[in-house]
């Protein structure tokens, strides 16, 4: 099948980027992968991260370094004076959002996209209603319009860069269907935010993704 | 005067960034600066900064690690197989643009002023007509969208976060005008990308700090 330009894809190497990464494989032609290391309590999911870019074969892997997070804290997810929590989330934006981080993922990943020539970002986001602000359909479209703004490769050849959501509309258990029929590896993906080996199995993703691999139970 | 609300400033130590912390320091209740250590060649330009902003005596002045950019290169201003070149700028992007580099930068304080509660970001970027794609008003007005949409503090509070933008029509002798009437001193900033000391006197960035200085000589 003919396949339309490259993409690179953030990948965590939880079921959302894993699956975005196995559906990228059908659809585009060169795959690039890129993670991030920002401090995170859980940082052992870049060595998962690694191992499913490997078995994903992608073009090349990045591995970026964002080390002002950790130290700026006000997040679960990177001050270890605020505990990972167990309850669910509300409306607001929970004690595990991380500031700005969908925006600095964006950008890290947009200037490796504007050296190699890489059309499309592909970013896992899902759900409409998710209590983070950064994951959010007005979020994504004017992250798009400022990388456009600011990309030199745009500039030269008036192309456009295009942030690649197909989950915006999904729930975790649509991304689980689709993953299924795509072959993806769900036993080598990682999402606990505690960041243990096993996974806590208490933190909301890890209750989260317990709950969408149901649906696999029933087939 | 009455001042209002709090700006975090984007600080490299050259005329423009220095002249707007003045400007901010006039406009603004706490003024806070960042600077970035993001493998430029001009590394040095640093310790200018966090001499200017301990003069300017600023609430804090954080830096900001960002490695990748000097592993993606690409640039003349982080990649040490490219030349920073003394020709002037043409309408095209030029060697020294760094891929995406205006919109990490404003990402990154974006995240200081999301935790910090600073509604206002100041980056002193100048004239209509800049050759680099991230100094432009389309790129500012998109950057700032995208700010907005991510930011926590603006979900909660319902507030907004605004880049302050003075220079933005304005040439580098008018900016030398401002700062003069300010007290800006001059003689600590630093602006050469070949990162010498004293400075090349060769490079664009350099001549244009020529360029719009003489025109103190004629008071």
């Amino acid at each position: 099948m003919l396949k339309r330009e490259d993409i690179i894809v953030l990948l965590s190497g939880g079921i959302d980027s894993t699956t975005l990464l196995w559906l990228s494989k059908e659809i585009f032609k060169k795959v690039y992968a890129i993670s991030f290391d920002y401090g995170q309590k859980h940082k052992v999911e870049l060595s998962y991260a690694k191992e499913i870019a490997k078995i994903a074969n992608v073009e090349k892997h990045f591995i970026a370094t964002i080390p002002h997070l950790k130290d700026l804290g006000n997040s679960a997810l990177t001050d270890k004076n605020i505990e990972v929590p167990s309850e669910n989330y509300t409306d607001e934006p929970p004690i595990t959002t991380v500031p700005m981080r969908n925006l600095i993922f964006l950008s890290l990943a947009a200037s490796y996209a504007d050296v190699y020539g890489i059309e499309n970002i592909g970013i896992g986001v899902h759900s409409l209603d998710s209590p983070y602000p950064d994951c959010r359909a007005e979020f994504v479209s004017s992250a798009e319009a400022a990388i456009n703004a600011s990309s030199i490769m745009v500039a030269k050849k008036k192309n456009r860069i295009k942030i690649f959501t197909p989950f915006l509309g999904m729930s975790k258990a649509d991304i689980v269907k689709l993953g299924y029929s795509l072959g993806v590896p769900f036993e080598k993906t990682y999402s606990c935010y505690k960041g243990t080996e096993p996974p806590c199995g208490e933190c909301a993703t890890c209750r989260q993704r317990e709950e969408a691999l149901k649906i696999l139970e029933s087939r």
